[in-house]
């Protein structure tokens, strides 16, 4: 499927995530079948990861090397501890081969925080990149559309200038990976007219109306996100997380509902049948795997956040957002639009106050 | 269908809303058949709300009156404006007939944020309660299990204070409205462990674990409100109003996505008739108009928002939810109830951050 003429190196967290390699050795084999020119390096306890190649006949598989780490991040670990006691861990080895050269990105369903602790720790953060970011693309109701929306809780207390950053790297992350010419960003707000949002949000929009090179169409609503009225959606990592859960809940909440109502007696579940091919379509135009893979932007590195609970589909979608972001070199990417952008608005962000204006 | 042995006087703002009287008008004669006890005030222009009761012949309906109104609340008016400058809106005069006592309730489908400022300016917070909030259900995967949220958007910057007094009012009114014993309460946070929430959830938290009268259970996630892991979900409006409107648009996308699927061509169509009354049962489940009624709580008196696009049958429920809030007289019962707590907590809350504790 692929067309890259170079190599491109992924090393994967092979312990991380709810599953640990019973999900991430079947998605590395799925994936190497995809992507001709991707080599894998799976990180992690070499005995557990060889018994679970043995499982899959895979020993000794073309492209596929493994590396050792003796330590694993727990899923409720706190950030501070995994990064002063796991030196050693599967997440952290696999950080330090994006750092070394060795692998051009990593994908990891382990714990998101201790996840952006050690990438931020071990990679750092791109010039005029205070705080990364975690980035994700949600369905909406336009045909083969989808929306960025960044943060989604990486940052919980953000600074206005926090926001103009992720406004930035989202931008940059629509054009090149996402191919739009000229990104629409929008900025989440609430949507009563008088309260039109917090300090946050005003000194951030005040920010945006200003600066050059960010197609900025200022405010956005909850419901607006799922309309893709902006291209890229900016929030702080709080109501960034809290939407993202509350969209997780829904789509679950709604999956039950045809559940339930499909299965109440045999007369529903032939009717059911009837109409599988119909709900097999939606399910798929919203099927988890589909949105599976974060990334975490502003670093030195690729590393890609895998939900916790994915499966092998979700997780085989996660390394493909890995392949993408390695083929379009998304970092110096976004090194090089936050660079231009800065440099175009250097003017322009010295003072925000003093447009402070109703 | 109503037992009430008194009758129910409820104002209307028969101008308000994206469709006027036209929607509240004819919400009004049919509730006025469901409650025997109801009574039910027209707040607007004369001779518009009449041409529209004489459009349904019902002028000289029984127990319905108009009283008139010259002037309208924009949709998009700033709070501070309508205050000034609409004195005799169909708003300000409907919540002036609860002030007069002349109404017991009142329900407006007008802009929120001016409908909040009047209220709070004509009808004064009840003691103990600092801000008014605005709370309604959401529907949950458990069955006949509805959750209450606040704060929906009364209240952007809110301090530790304000969220716990939203657990206090959210807690009452499930109780005496829910007819829950003892109604849990959840604080909405990240789920990150390592951040676990900003400064506001963290020291709100810390006053709730040492709060008596109330059944706190933690911290949730935006997820677990659709799960009802909670009967009661506290947060800052500016989360709250970004949660209620994802909810929305989550909706309005698979109502989208399923309507899209099912109308694809003649055997999609077909398909849809062999399973419409499933589909209608889950339309059913989620129909907006189920949950449409916010309550403005904390004030002396009760206000409800209807959704401004609320249909007939929207409208309806908000009268509805206005005539159980008399009937429970809810404002007394969180008086008491707020009194009641503030007293048995009087040592408590002296200094939250002294028990900061991780």
């Amino acid at each position: 499927m692929s067309t890259t003429p170079n190599p491109v190196i992924i090393a994967l967290d092979a312990m991380g995530g709810d599953f640990g390699p019973a999900v991430v050795v079947p998605a590395a084999l799925k994936a190497l079948q995809f992507f001709p020119e991707l080599h894998l390096i799976l990180v992690g306890d070499e005995t557990v990861v060889g018994e679970m190649l043995r499982k899959h006949h895979a020993l000794n598989y073309p492209k596929l090397s493994i590396v050792h780490a003796s330590q694993i991040v727990g899923m409720d670990e706190k950030p501070s501890q995994a990064l002063r006691l796991k030196k050693d861990s599967s997440m952290r080895v696999a950080i330090n081969l994006v750092k070394e050269g060795k692998a051009q990105a990593c994908v990891s369903a382990g714990n998101t925080g201790a996840l952006m602790a050690t990438a931020k720790f071990v990679l750092k953060t791109l010039p005029g990149i205070d705080r990364p970011a975690i980035i994700a693309k949600l369905p909406t109701t336009k045909k083969n559309t989808k929306v960025r929306v960044l943060d989604l809780g990486a940052n919980i207390d953000c600074t206005p200038q926090n926001l103009v950053e992720f406004a930035i790297m989202g931008s940059v992350v629509a054009k090149v990976i996402g191919n739009i010419p000229e990104p629409s960003v929008g900025l989440l707000n609430v949507g009563e007219e008088e309260v039109k949002g917090n300090d946050l949000v005003k000194d951030t929009s005040a920010i945006l109306e200003k600066y050059s090179g960010i197609n900025y169409i200022g405010y956005v609503e909850g419901d607006d996100i799922f309309k893709a009225t902006a291209d890229v959606v900016v929030c702080d990592g709080f109501v960034g997380n809290v939407m993202l859960k509350t969209t997780e809940g829904v789509l679950k909440m709604l999956t039950k509902y045809v559940k339930d109502a499909f299965t109440q007696n045999w007369f529903t579940k032939l009717s059911a049948l009837a109409v599988m091919h119909v709900l097999k379509k939606i399910g798929k135009s919203l099927d988890p795997s589909e949105y599976n893979g974060a990334s975490l932007l502003g670093l030195h590195g690729i590393v890609i956040k895998s939900h916790g609970s994915a499966n092998q589909k979700s997780f085989l979608t996660a390394i493909r957002e890995a392949v993408q972001e390695v083929e379009h070199n998304v970092p110096a990417k976004i090194q090089d639009g936050v660079a231009e952008l800065l440099a175009a608005n250097a003017s322009n962000i010295s003072n925000p106050q003093s447009s402070e204006e109703s």
